[in-house]
């Protein structure tokens, strides 16, 4: 341990500043996580690897770069690092969901507790956050702000974390109300994406002034991902969905759709607490009006957000990304 | 989340420094961990205020102060909060290993995932990695090398977990090799120690070529701490030891007072086999040699280490201080 460079990586902003487009920075972003996942020491290699194997959509890295771009339409090279560390926190969350969940399947592949069992699950989800913020970390100082990022990731992570214990506190609580449950995802899902849209914003050259605006942007479409998630759970056919559906009922998980349908359907609760049928409480969350409410959230949080992209003082090319990132946030069929 | 001040603390640099003498910069530190655990959001409070009832030792902490202090005696004052950050972190290990070993009892009080629950104490976990890593990144850069610290403690603590997956894999591996087990130790108990030694190091105003006799006696007082552990895990009488006796043993963990038996005792792997009584367990480590061999390893790293420390050129009290942790991490009485 003694030989290698300890932290050297603060020092070398002597060097000069990179830029790339977009798309050499996204696909540099995907070989960079690949890289990571694959270069870990050996004793963990395996579960690592195994990782690598299941490509996400990337959804939060693509945030970050695009809200990277400058006016140029060029982004800052910082930014594949970054936007790499950000998909290895979110992946470092998804393996200790997992392990709490004790879910087989992730993005198709057997989970990591499953195949290697709970205490290297565990531990390999804690190397993955140290991982990640090492990345961030190891940013070069080009610019002031760009010191501020290393601090944002654990700072946004204890959010998700809270979110998930509120969660994990409210399981099979069936008076869960809207108010609680968006305070529930907004940590859980919201925080993951405000930090990557923040973190997107200081490594562009948008002025100060933007900066909530980035801040409600990343709120929003994480918001947005979530409620079209918790759909998708009451609607999807089981063969088109990534997760079994129902998933989140059966582990005792209340969402929107569910809570708006107990609001609705008085006979609901204790048709659950007798033990219901699972294609009559689909019937039922969608009957009660509990799909179309959440559908209709979402509209709002849409027309709002889309409001907000379109007031940036940003290149269309960037804008037109944004958009592209809220309409795949919403679940709608990504665009031509 | 809009509201708060974002990664704010790394532009308060214009703050003067501060210094402190290292009794009251240990109360500091003490209060600051206490009050870190107590001010979590509600939402985990019951969890980390439980984990303040038990106070360890605290033995990173005072080597990082120890380590910081200056040729005048006094530390600079951000060495506290580094120092909050260390203990927390290794914290962090402790709950998510309590898990890993589901055991009872950690110091004293009933472990987090028995109180809590396994999935609230998997989250508490890395909550505590966070706030332990955001406190480290928002040191004040008063000096250039300060920059370095906030890298470290990922960096190392991807160590301890990798040394943590290197024990698992080798549970109930009773082939394991003396030079495997110190593979195993150096990452999972002595980069802790590295760690506090070398931001302790970072912290002072010792040159530049002490580093690697800090980065060595850190190193070698975890694996003296380390090897103390194994040895009283064996020899400790019920009722003085701070854990059940055999733990070690009882969850499948071969230490070195086991492997040197299994060397010297050749009928001891097939009565390990055949379920051995822990008492006959205790007496054929004893016998074959195997606590004596370990005090051994121990007295020749003390020797070489106290060698490092009176070759430095600190004040005396710096010396006798770093003296003071090296014998109680070999298990001696504290003196005088």
């Amino acid at each position: 341990m003694t030989d290698r460079n300890i932290g050297v990586a603060n020092h070398q902003n002597a060097e000069a500043l990179e830029y790339l487009a977009y798309d050499e920075a996204l696909r540099h972003t995907q070989s960079e996580i690949s890289h990571q996942l694959k270069s870990t020491p050996a004793v963990i290699r395996r579960l690592t690897s195994h990782l690598s194997r299941a490509v996400g959509k990337n959804i939060r890295a693509r945030s970050l770069l695009t809200c990277a771009m400058r006016q140029d339409g060029q982004l800052v090279s910082d930014a594949v690092q970054i936007a790499a560390a950000v998909e290895l926190l979110h992946l470092a969350t998804l393996v200790h969901d997992d392990i709490i969940d004790n879910a087989d399947k992730r993005r198709g592949l057997e989970t990591l507790h499953k195949k290697f069992g709970e205490k290297a699950a565990v531990l390999c989800g804690d190397y993955l956050v140290c991982l990640a913020l090492q990345l961030a970390s190891a940013i070069k100082p080009h610019e002031d702000r760009y010191s501020l990022i290393p601090n944002t990731m654990p700072e946004y992570l204890t959010d998700v974390l809270a979110g998930e214990l509120r969660q994990n506190q409210n399981n099979r609580n069936f008076a869960l109300t809207e108010r609680q449950y968006l305070k529930i995802i907004t940590g859980k899902t919201a925080a993951m994406f405000e930090a990557s849209f923040y973190a997107g914003f200081l490594l562009s050259d948008e002025t100060e002034s933007f900066k909530y605006q980035y801040l409600e942007l990343g709120r929003n479409l994480g918001i947005i991902f979530q409620l079209a998630d918790d759909c998708a759970d009451y609607q999807a056919p089981q063969k088109t969905s990534k997760k079994p559906v129902l998933s989140d009922f059966k582990t005792g998980v209340v969402t929107l759709p569910l809570i708006y349908a107990l609001k609705t359907d008085r006979s609901l609760h204790g048709r659950i607490m007798r033990g219901i049928e699972p294609l009559a409480l689909k019937k039922a969350v969608e009957s009660s009006g509990g799909l179309a409410y959440t559908h209709l959230k979402i509209t709002e949080y849409f027309v709002k957000t889309k409001k907000i992209i379109m007031l940036l003082p940003s290149i269309p090319d960037k804008k037109d990304k944004l958009i592209a990132l809220l309409e795949q946030s919403a679940g709608l069929p990504v665009g031509n």
